[in-house]
Order: C-alpha cells, then structure tokens, then sequence
C-alpha cells in the first residue's frame, strides 16, 4: 500500500511525549504545511496560535481539565479569523454586516480546520505523533481571554505534538455504511440492532486497551456524550457574539 | 524531502478531469481513510454523501454557478451529522437541547472538515486531483432539498476528485507571519503596507496564470469578497434553524 495511505490508516492519538524538543526545521516545515493548505476564495480566515508560555500552557490545561496538555511540546490552537480580512477591507472603505455572519464564520472554520489536519497528516509523515484537543473548548470566554484575542476571532481546535510515548490501540469505526450515503442521506431503521457489532467490537477495545480499561459500548458513550450537561462549553454561541459575530434572525 | 510533505506543499486544486472513472478500489480506500480520521470524542458526527446522479450533479452545478461540477468523475458532499447520533440517544432514553446547540454544530462541523482533507491527501497521494467546493452552499436549503437531507443535518463542503486534466499554477499564501502568532494573536499594524509583497505577488500570479488572468491583489480581493451581496448564501443560519439546531441564547 502507498506509505501515506498506509499512515493514515494507522492513525492513532498520541497523548505522551518523549522529553525532546521538535526541532525548529520540523516546526517550520508543519508551520508551510499549514500555509499551503487549500482555503475558500483565496481570503485566509483563519490563524495559528503557538502556545509556547509554560503558565498559559497549565492554564490551557486546567480549562481543558487534561493535565498532560502541561508536559506536550508543541501546542498550535487554531483560530477562525474574521479580523485579519475586516481589517483589512475596512482600511479600503468597505465593511458590513456580512463580513460577520454564519455563512463567514463557517467560512474560516473550514479553512482552520482543513489546516489542522494538513498539519497533522505532516506531523505523522515526520514520524512525530499528535493528538486533536476539541476539549480547549470546554470554556470559550476563559480561551479566549487566555489568548487575549481580538473580535471576529474564535479557538476551534488544538493540537498537540512531538516525539511520541505512547501506544495506543487501533480505536475501531462504524462501518462507514452508517455515514457514506449515495445521492441522498444513508438511512439505517434501527440503529440499536445495525450497530450490535460495532458495539461488540467496541467493547472489546475498551475492556483489552492497555489504559483506562473500562466497559462500555459506542451506542452507551452516544448517550452519554449528548447527557452530559457541558456547561461552560455550551456558552460558545455566547461568546462567539461576544467576539462580535452577529448570528441572529 | 519527505514525499508526503512535498505533496502538501504543492497541492493545487484541480477543477478538470479526464474522462476516465475512478476505479472502485481507489473509492474504497479514500472512503476508508475518511472513516480512519479523528473524531471528536469518538462519536462521528459527519455523514458523506456521494453523487453519482447525473440529474443531481447538474442541479449541484446550477447552484454552485460552476458548470465543470457537472463533469467531475466523483463528488463528495461532506455534512455535519448530529441527526445519526440523536437516533441513538434517543432510543436509549435520553434527548435533550445540547444535542442540537452550537457546540454540537461545531464539534460536527469540526469532524466533517476532518475528513475531508484527510480524504484530499488521500487522493492526491494517489495521484489522482481534486478540489474543495465552497460554492455548494450558494444555496443551502436548495442544497438540503437536493440531497433530501434529515433534520439535524447540514452540508459544510464538497469535494470533487479524478484523474487530472488540469494544471493550475501553484498560489501564493500571504506569508506564515501574519497567521501564526505566539502566545497570542499576531497583530500587524497597517496591513495595507505589511501585505504590500503579497499584493503584489498576487498581481503577478493573476497576470501571468494560464487562465482567467486578471489584474487585481489579495487586499482587493478580500474588499471584493466582503462586499458581496451573498443573498442566498446568508441564509445558513435560517437554514441550520430550519434543520432543528438551537441556535439562541
């Protein structure tokens, strides 16, 4: 199998670090990557925040509630980014609402979110490891008062990465039958009983995993994904608004 | 240089093809490295939808404006997919608003977005090319209605992908400084003279391209792309309200 592919079938989340720094050469390489990746019309809306600070990293980690954020070498945090563009056309005389709207933020939250995982697939071409942070989001505001961010800019994801110290399982999928459709949306009837093996493979993974073993199964973790009252995380319309994105009507 | 690295660097976007399908087993594998991607939380909350009818294809062009869509070998329509997971909890017991908010929206999107460029290297990786397609939410409850999307759905990006019969120069990037701060955001006081370089690298890009040559710069363009009456396009957020997201507060 082509040696790509064959890495991005092998991925896997690496939560541990040796204690060896990337070296500046690799950083810039992952940094063009991220530069190169595709974007929408060409405007950019998004940017890169490197969390080098030590304190801002254990802040970042007590927000996020993973103490191993702290030890992680490289930590980029992803941004929409409305300003930069705002900025910009407000100096040649034009602004209005729409450089604000859903239709924009999506806009760069694609354009970010295609450049983390550009930078991942690099990261794991170098044979570093890396794991995606959705938890930096578990409250918006703190985020973003961290980064001392300007308006019409969002933290979306982060990532963290260097030398891996950590092997984890394989974690297994749903068939991609559930989630590729042809022409329309790929209905299933009953979820319960289609997903019965994919529970099953589940529960085996998390019941032989080297850590956290635990029993559980895919439909059970759904659950209590969607139960969990999130709180602070639930506030990032909120501060989305605050930041001066205008998402009404 | 790393092979893999040396392709992301030099991704172009391909919006021509040859007349020659793409085998089944190249499908296959890039449907696999979609199902192989991170996820947040473990939960996948993306479906994928491939076009293959002709009558489908041609409406997607019309509302695209992009007549070559037509054409295009293969078309994936990446969505954001909270409906499937509602299904399971629901059976299970439990439902409740968080299941349809902001954060679930993004943590979907964020996962969409995930694979499709992981999907992109995969296919570059094989030689074959493809192109990312913004311009599928021109219209997005024309989109919906197309795909006959389920609510607590919505499509975030199209991909279209084959063998190549198109060579594009490669487009400058403003330059990694002004996306890519430390600690904090990285502002730049008068981005007029700062991006002056870029401004004019643009200009000779657009000048001297095979195709659609012009005379403009990346300031411009960002005034241009502003200051557009995006219509339809704005209606993203009525139509994410149309599908069942809670988008108040």
């Amino acid at each position: 199998m082509n040696p790509m592919i064959e890495r991005q079938m092998d991925h896997r989340s690496i939560r541990f670090f040796l204690d060896k720094p990337v070296p500046d050469t690799l950083n810039q390489t992952i940094y063009e990557v991220i530069n190169r990746t595709s974007t929408s019309v060409g405007i950019q809306a998004y940017s890169v925040i490197r969390l080098t600070d030590p304190a801002k990293k254990d802040k970042l980690a007590d927000l996020a509630n993973q103490a191993y954020i702290k030890d992680m070498p490289e930590i980029l945090i992803f941004l929409v980014d409305c300003y930069r563009n705002d900025q910009i056309a407000a100096v040649l005389g034009y602004q209005n609402e729409q450089t604000k709207n859903m239709d924009r933020f999506i806009q760069g939250l694609t354009d970010a979110v295609l450049c983390a995982q550009n930078a991942m697939n690099a990261i794991e071409a170098m044979d570093l490891g890396a794991v995606f942070m959705g938890s930096i989001l578990n409250d918006p505001q703190a985020l973003v008062d961290l980064l001392e961010l300007p308006p019409l800019t969002m933290p979306i994801l982060g990532l963290g990465y260097g030398y891996p110290n950590d092997q984890p399982e394989l974690k297994p999928r749903m068939d991609m039958r559930f989630k590729l459709g042809e022409n329309t949306y790929p209905h299933h009837e009953d979820y319960l009983t289609a997903l019965k093996d994919y529970d099953q493979e589940m529960t085996h993974y998390y019941d032989t995993r080297h850590k956290n073993k635990r029993s559980d199964t895919f439909t059970n973790q759904v659950k209590a994904q969607l139960s969990k009252d999130k709180l602070k995380r639930d506030d990032y319309l909120k501060v989305m608004k605050a930041q001066g994105f205008i998402i009404e009507g």
